[in-house]
């Protein structure tokens, strides 16, 4: 069984849950609600302080934070379910994470919010042999810093080090504002890879990376982009790092509960399947239209990838270097898989469950066993993922189990179940995990990401200064504009 | 005054127009129809064998060789006009083109249009002093090809021939499919000539060149991107040549005749003042919803910018290749000006009138004189035009002409009349004059530019085979898309 749309492909598999109260307890918020339904082509009008677009992380934890103090709020979503990015759901029998997952060192807020809404944040399993795959040659190591040992044996070291450097430089806030911004800007990650690197196992490297963390290949993207997303997150070995990178740990239950927690708390605030068809601002106020009626706020926070703005009608037009981004930041292509089985049968074989490839379909795996039980878990990205969608669905599904079959073993042709997502077709976000800037455009419009037009802020974790990319900076980003808009509300 | 928006700034002006009786008898169309005024709100349906969407060159020809073949059409328009990225109006008591002017040799299409309509193709004065300005440094040159003097002296033949050279080798049909399509894909236009010159010139050249050519900087565009547009139109001397290139003549009474043309033969098939909001699309035939009700049809017509139809909601989801290329093809930044004159002093004083510069904010200027009356045009692109898109009205206005002085004296800051129109904040194309592709998307994408989708064609110039991003393309692809459907339609 595939999912292509992330409508739960068999709701009687739901009822079988029983490991995970909280999220049962706000099941409701998966489906459209009975007052949604009921106002289907009617007309619900309301008037807030601020009208918050897309019900993901982001746009959850401004509304909740400009609840907090006072403010009033509604929440449209497109989708029939919160989350956004993030969704949780049966997997066979079993719960399990079809979107962004993992929690690593230095992603604070996301860390903050678990504690507080009680979740449990588990290390990935990962006490065992590790495996790279970089053309036909099969690496296998062990040690809690995989990329270490690695790099060491591929030669590595001199280009990981020289990008760590450049991103240092670059930093994570304002890489526009370096001096050699446009130059940096003016080559694609592949052209510089080449230039500092001597060998093809660096030139593999580089691919597995991208595909794996932003699901592009590296001639899609730009250095200055490339500096930016790695400062963001710290160091390369952070980014691609299982334990002690940013593949640490998962929420037990799934990720979704944070949007779902939050969503509970803000109760009717939130309006399920109303995709937002424009949105009229001036000096006075903001209006948004959604197929099921008007509202009125005094400011509005649209919590959206970039590209997807361009799917809703702004009157005034949205123009200037805001437009401009958004027609210049295309999402990664990215697909998730999860397979369930009776037996975490790569464990008893001295494997962790990870490993980075350049085979294809699969560019990176995890072990993603849970009290659910055990599962591997697997990322298509880059040129992969498009060559993989263009697969009916059994010879997809195929594809994917001869990986880990090539990696773990014949075992792995036995899963109880088998689900996919491919973020690429999914019509609210256009793909995943986030935005890859190609050449040209981070030096120009970077700024564009966070500046308030009018009565307009910007949320999503593509307006992050730290964590661009992961959960923690969609959190991170929320909280910054419920700040900029509480400011602005007393003002 | 300027003109922000393309409604005519002063409608009385309008009524001094003697000169083109051709244009007034179909003025009706340049301001919704007291039809579509009616309807508005309403609900005003039909059952066509093919649905267009969008009246500009592309669109209406598709429309008009459908129903020379007895298919039924309508052309849903978002603008109050027609012609698209064409747009004759008032500057002054004048009138002149505010978008696509320029008719070069091997235009064909565009020149057999022309003759239907026994419109005059007039050749732009020409036969003076040309001037170059890179950096400080001033050129003035004589001949009817200024580029090949000129480069000599700036040591630029090389880099042009080995451009060529790339652009013969690419072809303008399917770039994306020479062997070596993908590593010049993964370079910006900006690093290859960094690696295949050696003096600033040549730097500064390529600059004026794409900026007057596309609307963008060199760091912007992949080599593939360019090699293929090049090939589109021959060479680059064609490209950016005045007489004998591609900015050779003009259509006398301005270009939008043609579209107004045949949106008259059309007649009430043509719906303006429509924006098309939904597609839905299946094997028995295609929904188009706009705000005024819903069309049916065998087949659609897509005769928009790549990028436009991210606005649009396609059910079932318009995802895979064509979606991914649709938010990786950004338009050029691209304002045009036009300045009249009670007298041609530049003629005067030995000048054509045609200047290439990179000082801005113009970059490229040209004798804009008809039977109208004399006039000056210039262009604003790439990066120029978005630190002047910031100024305010007096001051863009004032930096325009102030290039105009610098080069003929300050006999240009007299002018009758002055107007812009800066196509990059214009809402239905978000930039001009066609898509700029980024590193990675024409080598992976390129096929998407006219592939169909089930019902779904694409027109528009962005699906041209030759003269991509002209009108002649924007005529070449319409024609394609009606002869594609016409083979469907009598199977």
């Amino acid at each position: 069984m595939t999912k292509r749309n992330d409508a739960p492909s068999n709701p009687d598999r739901r009822k079988l849950i029983t490991s995970a109260a909280a999220v049962l307890s706000v099941a409701a918020l998966q489906t459209p609600t009975a007052e949604a339904k009921s106002k289907s082509g009617g007309t619900q009008t309301g008037s807030v302080d601020v009208i918050v677009v897309g019900a993901g992380l982001s746009g959850l934890t401004s509304a909740r934070e400009l609840v907090k103090k006072g403010k009033s709020v509604v929440v449209l979503e497109a989708r029939d379910r919160v989350g956004g990015r993030t969704w949780t759901t049966a997997v066979g029998a079993r719960r399990y994470d079809l979107g962004g997952q993992f929690v690593g060192p230095t992603q604070d807020r996301i860390r903050a919010m678990a504690k507080e809404f009680g979740l449990e944040i588990k290390p990935v399993f990962s006490d065992a042999k590790h495996i790279w795959e970089l053309g036909d040659e099969r690496v296998e190591f062990e040690g809690s810093v995989p990329a270490l040992s690695l790099l060491q044996k591929l030669d590595l070291g001199h280009i990981i080090n020289k990008m760590n450097a450049l991103a240092k430089r670059v930093g994570p806030t304002t890489p526009w504002a370096v001096s050699d911004a446009a130059e940096l800007d003016a080559i694609t990650l592949a052209q510089w890879v080449k230039e500092n690197s001597y060998k093809k196992s660096s030139r593999d490297f580089a691919k597995v990376m991208t595909r794996a963390v932003l699901g592009v290949d590296p001639d899609e993207i730009s250095v200055l982009l490339w500096s930016y997303y790695v400062a963001q997150g710290d160091n390369i070995e952070m980014l691609i790092g299982g334990r002690g990178g940013a593949q640490d740990s998962v929420i037990e239950g799934g990720s979704q509960q944070l949007s779902l927690r939050m969503a509970k708390d803000l109760g009717a605030a939130v309006k399920l399947s109303q995709p937002v068809r424009r949105v009229m601002h001036d000096a006075a106020g903001v209006t948004v239209e959604t197929d099921h009626g008007n509202w009125r706020g005094r400011y509005v926070v649209m919590a959206i990838p970039p590209a997807m703005n361009t799917a809703i009608t702004f009157t005034p037009s949205l123009t200037g270097d805001r437009r401009d981004l958004e027609t210049r930041a295309p999402m990664g292509r990215y697909a998730k898989v999860v397979i369930t089985y009776e037996k975490p049968f790569w464990r008893e074989l001295g494997y962790a469950g990870d490993v980075g490839s350049l085979r294809g379909p699969v560019v990176a795996s995890y072990d993603d066993s849970s009290n659910e039980g055990p599962a591997l878990l697997g990322f298509v990205g880059g040129d992969d993922e498009r060559l993989w969608r263009k697969l009916s669905a059994p010879a997809r599904k195929a594809a994917v189990l001869e990986c880990f079959a090539r990696w773990f073993g014949s075992e792995a042709l036995k899963p109880l179940a088998y689900e996919e997502k491919d973020w690429t077709v999914d019509e609210w976000t256009f793909g995943g995990p986030t935005i890859a800037l190609p050449p040209g455009v981070l030096s120009r419009y970077g700024a564009a990401l966070r500046q308030p037009i009018g009565r307009i802020h910007w949320a999503g974790t593509e307006a992050a200064q730290r964590w661009t990319g992961y959960m923690d900076g969609a959190i991170r980003a929320g909280e910054q504009a419920a700040a900029d808009l509480l400011t602005r509300l007393t003002k």
